[in-house]
């Protein structure tokens, strides 16, 4: 049985490219660039290629580029960041949204702790923040935004350019998690207009354990992880050089390809929406436009996501009910209530994230495999069974 | 010209046992270890065997490992949980010593701007700290005492097991650094009694960007990225497989040959401090004893350490001046000033760290070129000249 992998929000596979730009950084580059020998000077010269690369990729200049562990600890960099300038100037009020990612969403409950006050926006039922719900929440201690690019779960590519606007009209800073984004969708810092953006090496085809911060220049940016002087004083510890060698490549053919890409997914995501759509009683999570090209989200009435999941999985097919980061945890998605799924509902959610190596047969290996085991649940399941005999409404039409 | 790489202990080259380890979860199991299906369990099952190899290199429990994107990382969490762990009970006072890493350090004066006092301890005149002194520093609002187990510049081997006694009797919680110890002389932590302790894969033929956090059971760790529930809460982020089954590789490698290795480099250590103790008006930095087996560290009165570096490398060799993380620094080594090296001596420092893999013709080769280099930089240095002329009087005798 081949293995259909439709869970690249998750994590992707790296590239080829990738792992072959960083094998030479294990085996002969191997050497730390903080290092005044040539060893350590080709490393030093393997970093700032890399630094450049994902400065070209991202539209700035190499020197506004901050190479982190991950994505996660971008986004807790970032809002440390902007926490602390507005402390500065006496503002610790903080604007984001329900739908963020727990390395956001967590961040801000620890800044809570320190005396921050943080409103999050609501989003309507397709997930989108209201631009004009960030200017209204702006108040004159407001320090910070930050308002991802796509969500990680349904998909949604918020108006982050109009909420970028608004910042930067009213003197705001702001942030966006553009973890999902980055190598997905068209990504310019600059015709966005962010003051900081994060990204994570895995979630392109690169390699994990390697992401990065953009933060615009001048920029006092805080420093998370205390200690050496790499990456200008902001980002302590030995540079991951392989890592980051490898995030660059993955990021390079990502943009090369992202037109191709993009083409290539968004119609193998609007045939197995399609495909899906048919079983009754479902709805797709998240919007049908402005949505990433390779994501696929639905809720099944009368079933358990992750049983699903685990009969997917006997048929080789590897998806997920929602984040990877909050599997494990009995509450459903945060995102899913936030878009107005009731608690039932939610938990019968399904996500398929696709990349550029699916292919159309495996799309309707899904479309095939997914009605017989919804059908083999629902007929297992006692809600399903009230629910036929009408004890019980339906919630999905 | 072959190039001789006598700067291990700035970073090293990765074994070939830990990269095939790695090579694996690049291509084939490639999956998120939070996901539920089959590639995701089997990431979750690498990362479950190499927590528990390196759980046993450090003669732990596998609950005990917190990953994380490097040693600097798991200083500053170790340092963020003494601190909190403290405040809760009204202590705010820290120990460390003069000649920490600047991951601790630098981590220390941050925690100062929050409010905490720290003692710095001197060390003697071969960096050793006296554990008398941690013992009359302990106070009733000490919440951590911080010493490293061996220095990186002068390979000082601290008497961290006398610290932590002291440590336990007195109800203060004890971190250990031991970027430099690990995979380099033995480290059990429940012999050495730690309730913390850091290290780096990299340092031992790992790979860069992944270090592990031991913190005893028990123990409410702060988190420092937060986000996803990845180890257990405590480090948020999609989890480095191929790092983290890496440096376990690696870890176990070091550990199995651990004895053969000692005794190889530290022979290779004691003929090289042999044959650079020849050089007039040089001097050893650290002990001859208690000292890390590859660690050679030597100030030559008259030259600047940095230009000893270039020419060295010209002839293919290595080396470093002190610590890699603060090369570019114009300012001397603070390990050098602490052990009581003045300025201008401290400055004409040389760093040669030794791994299983160097050879006695490169020890060899090492003895003949340092001398000829030195020679050189002296005749073209006026400071030789006022010393050879009586203008000045030698520090170094």
């Amino acid at each position: 049985m081949n293995t259909i992998y439709a869970d690249n929000a998750a994590t992707t596979k790296i590239s080829k490219t990738a792992l072959a730009a960083m094998l030479p950084c294990f085996e002969e580059n191997y050497g730390n660039p903080s290092s005044l020998h040539t060893v350590g000077q080709n490393a030093a010269e393997a970093l700032f290629n890399a630094r450049r690369t994902v400065a070209e990729c991202l539209g700035c200049d190499p020197k506004e580029i901050i190479f982190t562990g991950g994505g996660s600890e971008a986004d807790n960099q970032a809002l440390l960041t902007g926490a602390e300038l507005g402390a500065r100037k006496g503002k610790k009020h903080i604007i984001s949204d329900a739908i963020e990612h727990h390395a956001v969403l967590h961040s801000l409950k620890r800044l809570e702790k320190l005396g921050y006050e943080v409103t999050l926006l609501p989003v309507n039922g397709e997930g989108f923040v209201d631009p004009e719900d960030v200017r209204k929440a702006i108040r004159p201690d407001t320090a910070l935004v930050t308002i991802m690019m796509a969500n990680n779960e349904i998909g949604t590519i918020e108006p982050i350019k109009e909420i970028a606007e608004i910042c930067h009209e009213k003197g705001v800073l702001f942030h966006t998690d553009a973890v999902q984004a980055v190598g997905h969708i068209p990504v310019n810092v600059k015709e966005i207009g962010c003051d900081m953006l994060s990204l994570a090496g895995h979630k392109f085809h690169g390699p994990k354990g390697v992401g990065a911060l953009y933060a615009r220049k001048g920029l006092l940016v805080s420093t998370l992880i205390e200690g050496g002087a790499q990456e200008r004083g902001k980002r302590a510890g030995t540079e991951n050089i392989p890592g980051i060698v490898g995030m660059a490549a993955a990021l390079k053919e990502a943009t090369d390809n992202l037109e191709a890409n993009m083409a290539k997914i968004t119609k193998l995501r609007d045939r197995l929406i399609e495909g899906l759509s048919v079983i009754p009683h479902s709805i797709l999570n998240g919007p049908r436009d402005k949505r990433l090209p390779g994501n696929v989200n639905m809720c099944f009435e009368g079933i358990e996501g992750e049983s699903l999941l685990l009969l997917l999985d006997q048929k080789g097919i590897c998806a997920s009910s929602g984040s990877a980061c909050t599997s494990g945890s009995l509450d459903p998605s945060h995102v899913l209530l936030a878009i107005g799924r009731i608690h039932d509902v939610a938990h019968g959610s399904l996500r398929l994230s696709l990349c550029e190596s699916n292919t159309e047969e495996e799309i309707e290996t899904i479309i095939k495999a997914v009605p017989e085991v919804v059908d083999y649940l629902r007929r297992i399941s006692p809600v399903w069974q009230d629910l036929q005999e009408g004890k019980r409404t339906y919630v999905i039409q």
